[in-house]
C-alpha cells in the first residue's frame, strides 16, 4: 500500500523543539514534507502575507525529511506548499504544532498554529493543530507522544472525517500522568489587556502587550476543565463562523 | 439622556476613506473615538504584536473627533483602545472599516477589519465590521451610508443582543441600486492560491501570493448570493468556533 503523506508546519518557527517532536512522530506512520516558518510566528492568527513577496528555502533539519523554510506566515507556508511544493499532490493530514504553550479557549482565535491547520481544512484536508501547555523552549514533549501519534492514527485512518479540523492541547504533565483524550467545546474565556507602558532612549512612550487570562465557563465539558483534569482536549473546530442561532431569530423577527 | 460612545477602527489604516466615511455616519448617532493602524494591515487576521512595542500617537486626522493612530494590528489596536484610551470607560458598540474591498465569506478568516470586531464582541462589546464590494482607493461609499446608518441604529438600539459579532458586506452598486438588507449564513467557498515566481536582482527567487476565489455553495442562504442579487448581506458571527456536530458524533461514538 502506498504510504500515505502528511504535511507539517507550526507557528513557533522551523527550529523550534515542537516541530522536531511532532516530525518524529509523524514519520513512523506516513511520509513528511515539512513547510514552516523562517521565524517565530506566535500570535499571528490567521494572517496572510500580501504586501511583500514570500521566499522558500529546502533546509536540512530534519534527518532524511523533505523540509522548506518559508519567509511568512504559518497561513502563508500552508498555501505556498499546497501551490509550491506539493503542486498536484494532496496531503491525506495536515499536522501544526507541536506549539510551545496552550492554544485552548479563546487562544483558538490568535493561535498561528491552529489557524495553519484550519487553513489546510478549508482547502479539503483534515488538519490539526497540536500544543503542548508549556511555553518554555525546552519542554518536554516526550509524555505527550503516544496520544500524539493515536490521534494521528485516528485522522489518517478517517475517523475524524474528510476536511475536518481539530484543535488538540495538551496537559504539561510528566510521563504517565495523562489521564486520556476528551473530546470538548472551545471553552469560554477572554485575556483582560494589562498593557505594560515605559519610555524608549529617545523620550517617547511605548507599549508591551500583556494580559490574564480570565475563564469564564459555568458549564462543564470545555478543553480547559479536560486539561485542568489532567486529559489531553481534542475540540473539533470549524470556519464557518455563522452564529445560526441569532440569524435565526433575526429572520424570524423581520417575518 | 447620555450620548453613547463607539469605537471605530479598521484595516487599512487610519488615512483610508472607508473609515472617514464610517466616522461620518457614526458621529450623527454618538460619541466617537477612533483608534486605527497607522498603516494598511489588509489579511493581518486575528494576529496580535507579541514581539515588539507597539506606540499610539493622538492625531487630528477626523475634524472634531478624538483619534488615535497605532502601530500594532487591527485586533491590536482594539486591545490598546480599551486598556489605554478608554480605561474604564466602555464602548456601547464598536465597529471596523469601511474596508475597501469584500469579507464575505471564507473572507472573514483573513480580514483585520472583522477580526478587530470580534476582538471587541469577545470582550463583550457589539461589533461590527463593515466592508464595501470595491478594492479601489477612491471607492464611492455614498450608496452604502443610509444602509450603514441604519445597522448602527439598530446595534445602538440592541437589536442583535450584548457582545454579538455582525459581518457585513455592501454591493459596489450606484446609489438606489442596493436592494435592501438580508441577514445571511457564511457563504462556502475558498482561495485556490496562484503564487506567481519572479526572481530578484540578486538572482533569488521569490513568491507572490495571489489567487482565485471559488464559491462552493450549493445551497441558498449565503452572503455571496445575497451579495450578487444586490442586497447588503449581514452574517451573524461569533468566535466559538466548536464544530458541535462532529463533537456530538465522537462522543456518541465512544459510548
Amino acid at each position: 500500500m502506498k504510504r500515505k503523506l502528511i504535511l507539517i508546519t507550526n507557528d513557533d518557527g522551523i527550529a523550534a523543539p515542537g516541530i522536531s517532536n511532532l516530525v518524529e512522530v509523524a514519520r513512523e506512520l506516513a511520509d513528511v514534507i515539512v513547510v514552516a516558518p523562517d521565524s517565530p510566528q506566535s500570535g499571528k492568527g490567521h494572517a496572510v502575507t500580501l504586501s511583500t513577496p514570500l521566499r522558500l528555502h529546502k533546509v536540512s533539519v530534519f534527518k532524511d525529511v523533505e523540509a522548506y523554510e518559508c519567509t511568512g506566515t504559518p497561513v502563508d507556508c500552508v498555501k505556498i506548499a499546497m501551490d509550491i511544493v506539493l503542486k498536484n499532490r494532496r496531503p491525506d493530514l495536515c499536522i501544526s504544532g507541536i506549539n510551545h504553550g496552550s492554544n485552548a479557549s479563546i487562544n483558538i482565535l490568535y493561535s498561528g498554529t491552529v489557524s495553519a491547520a484550519m487553513e489546510a481544512s478549508v482547502e479539503g484536508t483534515t488538519a490539526i493543530g497540536f500544543s503542548l501547555l508549556d511555553y518554555s523552549f525546552d519542554a518536554n514533549f516526550e509524555p505527550a507522544k503516544p496520544f500524539v501519534k493515536k490521534i494521528i492514527e485516528d485522522a489518517l485512518n478517517g475517523k475524524f472525517g474528510k476536511g475536518k479540523l481539530l484543535n488538540v492541547n495538551i496537559p504539561n504533565l510528566p510521563e504517565g500522568a495523562i489521564k486520556g483524550i476528551k473530546y470538548c467545546r472551545q471553552g469560554d474565556a477572554r485575556w483582560e489587556e494589562e498593557f505594560v507602558e515605559s519610555i524608549d532612549p529617545r523620550g517617547q512612550k511605548y507599549y508591551w502587550m500583556t494580559g490574564k487570562f480570565v475563564a469564564r465557563d459555568t458549564e462543564s465539558g470545555s478543553d480547559l476543565e479536560a486539561l485542568e483534569a489532567g486529559y489531553i482536549s481534542v475540540v473539533p473546530s470549524m470556519h464557518d463562523l455563522t452564529d445560526y442561532s441569532l440569524l435565526e431569530a433575526l429572520n424570524n423577527r423581520k417575518k
